[in-house]
């Protein structure tokens, strides 16, 4: 694909984090061509009966999951889970998992305690799938079936598509368990397409308001529903590339104690998409703003935020539930962005390897 | 009870907030009074089929959730999960919640999205049970069943003696589900002793530890397993009496980016107890060290974690899944002490009050 300027390389580190943000449309549609292993496990899970859907990952992969438990309990109307390694792994707790699927994320597909507990649920009873970029990995080797991530290789440690892929992967399998799959791959190619359009206007407008917050040292990312994962998604970024202590909080959360720490030098990232979920956004962008904090906002109802000093609107998908492909978008631009600003390189920061293999 | 010195209404706030710190063994005491009322739900659950647990709460209440997770997943070995308000309150996902059973914690009982969700789950066929300190509150009207959390009135805005018989309230009714229920209730007993025995010793070494913190506007709080509600629960305390952009991490998830952002002025809080998880934590504590942040440590195998600046340890519990009882002591006095070095009234937080509206 063609790299519009400026070609991050030209100055600092950061160039493959922003090629592989660029990447990301190209990503989705090659996710989408194995919409067919998609359905297949999907069927497989519901002929089980293992509507249970336990989800493991560290990172940006759990933040992925806390999008699954929305994706499968809106769409098959399935329980789903952000499970807990230690319980399994560390304290061998020994529970039942027949009538459960185990999605075990990892891009590299090395992850020890993912691994260790995809083999432990596998014998406790679990359907096993590994949702990694490696089909040949450990993780793929030990799970019953494997589903393709196909984002391509990603350089940068600051995962980007690989994220992306992660989201689109967990609502793809959840539309495939509710018989809607192949109209909700079509809207994952139609929210590739609207991505690709949005890109070269927003990387612009994200460089011009990451700048003043070159010496922030604290963050809130606010966003509720299907939208929590994307505000753990940025918060992560701007921690990892940009050294931001961010912290992500659903809209209520807020409200429930950390407010008061807020003051004009503790700026709040909130999310706000059209969704049911809105009102409780607008609500805590209030509150924070009654406080003088910087409100950047962003999402496909960005301009519902009043008083925002940063509006990063994103475009409306076909359907609500595809909004997280495209709200994440401006918080990775704005985390390369300010990375650049602070002279970090987000490629590589200080400390963390792309492949981590620590419990 | 008496109050030994200082009193901090003396000169300045937070007197409320350390007399219910220091309140905290007799309301645990006071909790198990009632176990029979924990042993004829949890016999309820049981005999209804009904262990899938969703338990559902904001701020500390939230925080104690996570607690629940282990204690029903190690004792009864039933799933116990955080569920999403979002999902069944704003989405209206219609889940089959036949089979489960559903804790509402709300200190107050008047939550208002809380109470929502228990009315939904109950109409989606949950057995449903209130966890509060206001049995005739509107929570407990919607409930099939009500559990008293007896842990007194709480005026500080700052929860402490609520979060900890929440602890012990979910660690009881998943002992009673075992048939444990008795022996657990006396390890509360016997662990409310320890910590009468601890308070007067820890209070002054506390705050000797604190007051290097008065310019510290960022921490990450590690906790592993049975310890990460501990983590949360401290990281909130920093967050809303101390205004410290405190973020609670597992000591997994520290290696999975955030550990990029630490340097010598962003310190470390660990939670290190006796247990399966305590070398993923050794290990977490290595790091933060490596890169010369300053590292506090606390729980009853606080000196396992090498290099630590400040080592606050208490007793080890009669069972280890009662530690969280008395490692999250350390952190409570820590707030107290930090926000009266800073000048800041726990019992009054800007922005917060006692019963939290907002949905």
């Amino acid at each position: 694909m063609s790299l519009p300027e400026p070609a991050a390389s030209s100055d600092g580190g950061g160039a493959e984090f922003l090629t592989e943000i660029r990447q990301q449309p190209q990503a989705l549609r090659a996710l989408v061509e194995h919409e067919r292993d998609y359905g297949r496990v999907a069927t497989t899970a519901r002929e089980r009966g293992a509507t249970t859907v336990r989800m493991v990952g560290h990172g940006s992969s759990d933040n992925a999951t806390s999008y699954g438990v929305y994706a499968f309990g809106l769409l098959p109307r399935w329980t789903a889970l952000r499970d807990s390694i230690a319980l399994t792994v560390y304290y061998d707790a020994q529970l039942d998992m027949r009538g459960s699927t185990v999605i075990a994320l990892s891009q590299s597909g090395r992850t020890p305690d993912v691994i260790d507990y995809l083999r432990r649920a596998r014998k406790a009873g679990a359907y096993t799938v590994a949702l990694t970029s490696d089909v040949s990995s450990d993780l793929a080797g030990e799970a019953e079936d494997v589903l393709p991530l196909a984002a391509g290789p990603e350089r940068a440690v600051a995962a980007s598509k690989t994220y992306l892929n992660q989201i689109a992967a967990l609502g793809l399998f959840a539309a495939y368990a509710a018989g809607e799959g192949r109209a909700f791959a079509a809207g994952i190619r139609t929210t590739a397409d609207l991505l690709d359009e949005l890109l070269p206007a927003l990387e612009p407008r994200v460089r011009t308001a990451a700048l003043p917050f070159a010496s922030v040292g604290r963050m809130f990312v606010v966003g509720r529903g299907i939208e929590f994962a994307t505000a753990r998604e940025i918060a992560l970024k701007l921690l990892e590339t940009c050294r931001v202590a961010a912290e992500p909080l659903t809209a209520t959360a807020l409200a429930h104690g950390p407010v008061a720490a807020l003051d004009p030098l503790f700026p709040v990232w909130a999310i706000a998409s059209e969704d049911a979920t809105l009102p409780a956004v607008v609500e805590a962008a209030e509150r924070v703003r009654a406080v003088g904090a910087t409100l950047v906002a962003s999402g496909d109802a960005a301009d519902r935020l009043t008083g925002a000093a940063f509006v990063l609107p994103v475009p409306k998908p076909p359907v609500p539930l595809l909004s997280p492909l495209l709200s994440v978008v401006p918080g990775q631009l704005f985390a390369a962005a300010l990375a650049r600003a602070r002279g970090l390189d987000p490629d590589h920061p200080v400390g963390l390897s792309k492949v981590t293999l620590a419990r």
